[in-house]
């Protein structure tokens, strides 16, 4: 599994303020211990509280260049924003996200093509979160006709099905599980599947035993790849060991250690 | 998920010595433990060691008849221990287990029209087990036949797509999710699916974390049944946490005591 380390994010009080107070420590700390910790991509976020974001983000992502040249996900909604991300950042990052809907695919879709990035779209439009699983994989294949249209191959598509907090829906997790499972069927080659695996669990008392959980029945429908918190160790251990009897990595008797030191 | 309760088994040391000297105790502690446990049938199985296998099982049913009515699991291979367990242990017993070929179903499948009882039907026959899910499937398929025949409902059978030890072949992993997904559509109602969970795990470094990870693929894919030990605590937790996720269970903040206390 492709896995995006979601915690530099302005939303965690300490990333908050160490990029109010342009303090690299705990950022270099955070995009280190990730990658350690079994992160592909790291997830930057600047959050809801900055004067500016283009400036928050050039820092942000110019910080974390420091320490590392592993892929970034650039994750906001604003355009300017993300295209200063992507610019600092360089080749081989993530647009997170775009929706589904025609005016934001016209934005997102060149830019990816502009910039070499992968792009994850929810599968959300002028209507919503679909209900179930077939309105999902309807927004999913309006993404890959964008992506034919503007040149962006297929798997360089993560279709992520939007899991809501089981607390607020239940059908919900099952209806995305069937999307995983039916978003493979779009195209040959098919776009890649990514879930925000957090907020299956927003507001419950269970939060890490609902994320890994659910962690492992998405990656039994073929999810490809997930915005976690790699610095869960339990949840790692389940990705791992889901990932191992799905086939996906050679089993030896030390497959956690193997993981880790890859 | 029917919650099969695997521990009274004479393979088990303790177990094994308290039916060699018919000391009812460490019998009776492990029915309520695992009743306590969330379990809802107890699996009974003399183990290798009886000398006469008959005379065994029925002391063995009937001490744990002195503790509980609960639904209990008659394991064995030999049609005359089976006979005897079904009829110290009463109605609503399993069957554990025939195997797919013609001679064995022509014995168990009357048996459990007789006695009332569901029976497990592992999916090998006299070439083996398949190498994939097709081949498991065309013996489920004969086994629901066989129940036609003999007037036993689909849902009275249990089939077991028999899952391997991920250390000695890792495709049948897969191989079981996708039986357990087709096994679903051989007839309406369909018959339940059953595992022998910890065979997944046998011989390997991992078990109780690749035991309920196994667990929660497998759920995902609708399986309705396992043989589980419900001691385990995380593993029980998996479980739940689960049969929320695929909206079998209602949500509540205590879901997890909510379940143990019904």
């Amino acid at each position: 599994m492709y896995a995006i380390g979601e915690r530099i994010n302005g939303m965690f009080k300490s990333v908050g303020a160490a990029i109010r107070e342009q303090n690299p420590e705990p950022i270099h700390d955070l995009a280190r211990r990730q990658l350690a910790a079994g992160a592909n991509c790291l997830d930057v976020n600047v959050g809801p509280a900055s004067a500016d974001p283009v400036v928050a983000m050039e820092w942000l992502v110019n910080t974390i260049r420091q320490v590392t040249d592993a892929p970034l996900a650039i994750d906001t909604t604003k355009p300017d924003v993300m295209r200063k991300g992507l610019e600092v950042a360089g080749p081989g990052s993530v647009i997170n996200s775009t929706k589904g809907q025609q005016e934001q695919l016209d934005i997102f879709v060149p830019m990816a093509v502009e910039f070499g990035a992968k792009l994850v779209a929810l599968t959300i439009d002028e209507n919503g979160i679909p209900r179930d699983a077939n309105g999902r994989c309807e927004i999913a294949l309006r993404v890959v006709a964008a992506g034919m249209e503007h040149g962006l191959e297929p798997n360089q598509l993560m279709i992520d099905a939007v899991i809501l907090p089981v607390n607020v829906t239940q059908p919900t997790p099952g209806h995305v599980l069937e999307a995983i499972r039916n978003v493979k069927l779009l195209s040959d080659p098919p776009p890649m599947t990514v879930l925000g695996l957090s907020n299956v669990s927003q507001g419950t008392q269970q939060r890490a035993l609902i994320n890994r959980t659910y962690l492992v029945m998405a990656l039994a429908a073929g999810m490809d790849a997930a915005i976690v918190d790699v610095l869960d160790s339990d949840l790692v251990d389940a990705m791992i060991t889901a990932e191992l009897l799905m086939n996906r990595a050679v089993y030896c008797d030390d497959f956690l250690k193997a993981y880790r030191s890859k």
